[in-house]
């Protein structure tokens, strides 16, 4: 067995260990919950490595965690990680405890094993083993780990924006990878953006009897009035606006798209038994689609009664989450000023909008031999064939870092088909942990001998 | 002081130690909560008054408690009552705690103090004063107490069906009774009817990340858009059928929903800030539509994330609970397939259809004498003018005893214009506690001696 190879294998029991005390913290960033102590934990591990380390709390963020380590080539490469997770809820669907690690049938289960502490871990474990076997880094590495993540890095970009010495690099390895269902290995260049709103209708003080609901209507059937004009059967926003900012793929972007194997979203769809694609999409066209495309999602829809039997009440509130997905170059702020604006058209004044969070579309240049290398790597380093992504179809704060330190961002890491990220049951599979914390030292020792 | 209502005021503390009794029994017929607990309490206090009591449960039914009284006169009086009551949620927007009673300047306050035990505690009370006074009643009473009101009276019906002989009697007093903003006591002579469905769409086994929504449609789209289709802005129904069987209110239906003062409905507009009324009707066509217009509520709708902050999750599931208030002579069963027929027109099919209750409007003919009686009594007892509604807005099993029986029902009782009936702090006024106590013995005494 090769000496790093073999290093990884010596600690991986304490490598595993050590994710474990970091998914025991339910750092739930919606929730509010455990986010020092999580940040702290984040800090404790890139100390132990040797690293020197800042928090960041720029406009009142959660603390971004930054870490900064020597390395014998004196380029630098960025790992951009995030230590806040998804809720757990619905947790009666969980058949192990969430906020936990379980190892069952070569899998490693628990919130946040895979989105995004999982992957933090194969690369600290990557460092310490790269010390072990070398004493020392093979070129400068730096971290920036926040906490807002999953709640669309609410403070992220002022957090960038007013420490851009701190954080420069030449490149940055994202947070994520993912094998498919044919383990080829995902390379993903971009993200695209949100637009997270909360809606609420308020129609009276407070709750009536339903039989008022002839004379007086009721909050419930006004937010479902106001959703059913978001958005067509075939999937397209129908709000004033949504597509004037959208630009067309470049030609390398829609020839990476051509590559994908359209299985991806077959396999997704089979799996869950879902109906029909939106738009009746298929092969190629889906993957245009889900990249491509911008979205409108009702992530969540409550009011009035909800337990069981029946109650004859007319609600005096109800309220929906919906998500926006964004492509190049739409802006999160004027999709809200469009949602505003269309609801007030269609005689909805009556609905608040509130954003909950906003995030820019972004997409590495293809062209960029960043790019290219990290491909190499993987193919050397795991033997996987590479499905290059121009975009993912998920968010992520790629436009906080792309534009403003001017580095390509490409992402690989720890995932497979089954990892169910935000969902019960989230894992990874135990080889997928052992070959991606090898994967992450080889990028290092590759980065450090390119660009000359 | 007259004899009776010295007598009333002589036992009222008994009367509310009676009644909290019944109020601390958690009956919610929804949640199957205290329903044996409750029906024994009835059976109880039916007894101690001498009455001879059946329990009924044909097809299953929660029992309902049948109470025999004799009296002088050969006619029957019979009183309509339930023991179930409304959930008590939302718990955190009462002031009281909900299943017991509190007096509190001037007001009894509690769950089902209004909607109906304390109606059927007036009714107790007013054969003790009358026994008391009279050493016995005055003609035959009848007490049907069911525990599945608030559920549709889902077996009501069938209980009522298969038991003629045992409920045979002359004339109902229904269960429940309004002074409005003015003071006036509503007498009322009918009810809607009710189809009231669970709606559930289904998309997916499982939740998946909402990145997904490109190309998968979500759950709780798919329900809102359906919804969309039910109602339009104006109120109006537009689910193919609903309006073939509704038959023109009568000349004498007319003429006194004509007679109904407007102010009712802008009095409760007012109250809770409501907008602008269902389309824009004012004055008498506002009470022609609140009693006379068949609806569409959605009185609970949920899927998805419901909590703080922004979960980014396709929901797989998303449910509503709709009710569809009847008038003469739509039917329950119908309307149920109606809505299953436009869903699969609409292209619904994964959406499914449970019915959690149903029952026929019915309406008292209103040149029957027994009207008459009961506003006559009502301005002696009281001194309030009365106004007389041919229907409630709301529903009731009265078409399970009108056509069965082949008797009048009109209902008058114990609560006001701020009684809050399904809602947080339902509660009556003392003095209108103790005036409905007087009243049901003043209706007994005058029923003995009509129809000779």
């Amino acid at each position: 067995m090769d000496p790093l190879a073999a290093q990884v294998e010596t600690t991986f029991t304490r490598t595993l260990e050590d994710l474990r005390r970091l998914v025991q913290i339910p750092s739930v960033a919606a929730q509010r919950r455990g986010i020092p102590e999580a940040a702290h934990a984040v800090r404790a591990l890139l100390e132990a490595e040797g690293g020197r380390v800042t928090l960041l709390t720029d406009g009142g963020a959660n603390p971004v965690v930054v870490g900064e380590f020597e390395g014998r080539a004196p380029r630098t490469l960025l790992f951009y990680n995030h230590y806040d997770v998804q809720p757990a809820e619905p947790l009666e669907e969980w058949t192990v405890p969430p906020f936990d690690v379980t190892r069952r049938d070569g899998l490693i289960l628990g919130r946040g094993v895979s989105d995004n502490k999982g992957d933090f871990m194969t690369r600290i474990a990557a460092l310490r083993a790269l010390r072990a076997v070398h004493g020392g880094l093979p070129c400068r590495v730096k971290f920036v780990v926040e906490g807002e993540e999953e709640i669309s890095s609410v403070h992220f970009g002022a957090v960038t924006r007013a420490h851009t010495d701190l954080l420069a690099a030449d490149a940055c390895i994202w947070e994520y990878g993912e094998r498919d269902a044919a383990e080829r290995m995902h390379v993903v260049c971009g993200m695209k953006g949100i637009c997270y709103l909360e809606l609420r209708a308020k129609t009276a003080a407070v709750d009536l009897h339903s039989s008022f609901g002839a004379v007086i209507e009721g909050a419930a059937t006004r937010l479902t009035w106001a959703l059913a004009t978001f958005k067509d059967g075939g999937g397209r926003v129908l709000i004033p606006g949504h597509y004037d900012r959208v630009r067309r793929p470049t030609p390398e972007e829609d020839a990476a798209v051509a590559q994908i194997p359209p299985d991806v979203i077959e396999d997704v769809r089979e799996r869950v038994g879902a109906g029909d694609p939106i738009g009746g999409v298929r092969g190629a066209d889906a993957v245009r689609q889900l990249l491509f495309a911008p979205t409108c999602t009702i992530c969540g829809l409550w009011g009035g009664y909800m337990l069981e039997g029946s109650k004859t009440v007319l609600p005096s509130t109800a309220r929906a989450k919906i998500d926006f997905r964004l492509v190049p170059d739409q802006d999160p702020h004027e999709v809200a000023r469009n949602v505003r604006r269309h609801l007030d058209a269609q005689g909805f004044r009556d609905i608040d909008v509130t954003v909950l969070g906003g995030e820019y579309p972004w997409r590495t240049n293809l062209a960029d031999p960043f790019i290219a290398l990290v491909r190499d790597v993987v193919k050397e380093a795991t033997g996987r064939a590479t499905v290059v992504y121009p975009t993912s179809a998920g968010t992520g704060p790629m436009h906080d870092l792309g534009p403003v330190l001017n580095i390509p961002l490409v992402s690989t890491g720890g995932g497979y088909w089954g990892s169910r990220a935000h969902a019960p049951d989230e894992n990874v599979r135990e080889r997928d942990f052992r070959e991606t914390i090898v994967l992450m030292a080889r990028l290092l020792e590759r980065f450090a001998g390119a660009g000359h």
